[in-house]
């Protein structure tokens, strides 16, 4: 099996091999093939523009691999601001010693990614650093995206539905099981948000704000929107959805779903008239989505969480190691 | 010292206090305070769009820093189209360990190289990996301009006359002095190349092409264009600046100077008619600018050079490890 060489990363005749027989073959479009040292691009109005990096370990999971993540990590980020992604970058770090062909399924499952969600990787770069100075790969993505309706944390306000378009914590899960041997039948919930955000927009339904609940998962979104707006925000538990396997492996290694990361999953500050329209169109894409709470008019910036013998508590932020290398 | 935990990526609270009470305060700027998933910004017209990930070792190096060479990588390869470079991310990946004050400095050396090339940092993403699973730290930037003046390879033709933007070889000779414990008084030509781009273009001088002579240095880019064009390059050695230390190291080493890295020196493709105009602008720059040689008639695709007795041989386009972890 051919390897990754140092002398991929050079910047001779050798890195030339690699971009333009393997690289460019796969993401394949006009715009990549110009070779020029920027891509060169026409968009009209406002634009969103994000960037992400990924280090998941390990870089092959249930459900995706690195190259998955590193396209819909982006996607998703353009999408929470309603945006529609267009162009997407690809910035690879390389562990000298890499297999082509385990390179080759990566950049195959972002080109396919990229494809799903209607962009396209127009510009890269490529480095190679020497065994034991990175683990693997990393990827880079960076994106821009056509803004439709803005929505954004400023748009939070008290009367506001919080609605959550899937069951948490399934990305964490699958990670942590990997890493701790266990055998789940379980998937990462890894996919593109921008066609379920697309639908909503379409149908008028201009959400206040959204955020796909990655590092830090549900929790981490939560108190960082009531952090933003100063009001409490009040959600019950029995409305959100948690898989068996995800609930086990979590009460197995004492984490909280709610922390558990997601790479597919979102949450949607609704005004209360578009509640119900909202909560139809994202259950055609996922039947477990859901009204979880509401922002209250008092204005503590706490998150409570309600069970269903209708005791409260505090849904505290996120804190300490949680899980390292989970995107 | 304070030190980087993998708690810092872990997406909890001592993330947010991180980007929030760090980064964010370094970078200081109102798109980027607005914490959204994605900058939100407003662009009129084609847009460029580019990327490049950093891994270069020593992080910190005479003349520059993986902070100031992280944005002038991505500057100059928006300038390199014609662009005017306007907004830049950030996303780091850190090995966990690294102190915070070297962070901090990192960053500083990021904003104040984006203030000297009139650009925002306008969105992030930071990463931490244990020990050993990455060196120190690798930066990504991504970048989007303005196009001013569309500069691009399809544009090489026979006739154009090929200039050269100051000396060769300076960053490559850094490096490689620093890993053979050399003491030399040299510096990196790291640096942005916006401001000299644009006082061409403001001159009413639109370069054919431009490229920064990167990885492989300045063989590297005329073995590009010349295959890119179908035509031969004629160059003469003479014209080509190369200062003594670059020289003796390279002698001292078994390097060519040609094939050395810089990242503030171009090369550019002009009309005959304006070369004059141009040369005198770049020289307001850099007084060792030249001009070096120009594309012929014939169509090899070949790069001949030519040295003072008027001996030919032709410059190979480089080839093997050359020096990893230049950039």
């Amino acid at each position: 099996m051919k390897k990754i060489l140092l002398a991929h990363g050079g910047g001779g005749q050798e890195m030339n091999e690699l971009i333009n027989g393997l690289i460019f073959r796969i993401f394949d479009n006009e715009i990549l093939a110009q070779g020029n040292d920027s891509a060169i691009l026409n968009l009209s109005g406002k634009i969103a523009f994000s960037t992400d990096s990924f280090v998941v370990s390990p870089t092959k999971f249930p459900g995706g691999d690195i190259g998955k993540i590193a396209v819909c990590g982006t996607i998703n980020d353009l999408a929470m601001v309603g945006a529609k992604p267009r162009y997407i970058s690809c910035a690879l770090i390389i562990e000298e010693g890499l297999g082509i062909d385990e390179l080759k399924e990566i950049l195959n499952s972002m080109k396919s990614t990229a494809d799903e969600a209607g962009a396209s990787i127009v510009c890269g770069d490529t480095k190679v650093v020497s065994k034991g100075s990175c683990d693997k790969i990393f990827i880079n993505t960076s994106g821009i995206g056509e803004i439709i309706k803005e929505s954004r944390v400023e748009n939070l306000k008290s009367g506001a539905k919080i609605l959550l378009s899937g069951d948490v914590g399934r990305h964490g899960a699958v990670i942590l099981a990997n890493r701790n041997e266990l055998n789940l039948d379980l998937q990462s919930d890894c996919k593109p948000l921008n066609n379920v955000v697309e639908a909503l927009l379409n149908a008028s339904i201009a959400p206040l704000a959204m955020r796909d609940a990655t590092r830090g998962g549900l929790s981490a979104v939560l108190n960082e929107w009531a952090k933003a707006c100063g009001r409490d925000i009040k959600i019950s538990e029995e409305s959100i959805a948690v898989s068996d396997e995800v609930m086990g492996i979590c009460e197995i290694l004492g984490f909280e779903p709610y922390e558990l990361a997601n790479e597919g999953t979102f949450v949607l500050a609704i005004d209360p008239k578009d509640e119900i329209k909202a909560l139809e169109i994202l259950r055609e894409f996922d039947s477990s989505a859901n009204t979880i709470g509401e922002i209250l008019d008092s204005n503590k910036g706490n998150v409570i969480i309600q069970n269903s013998y209708g005791a409260s508590r505090f849904m505290e932020p996120p804190k300490g190691e949680l899980l390292p290398r989970i995107c």
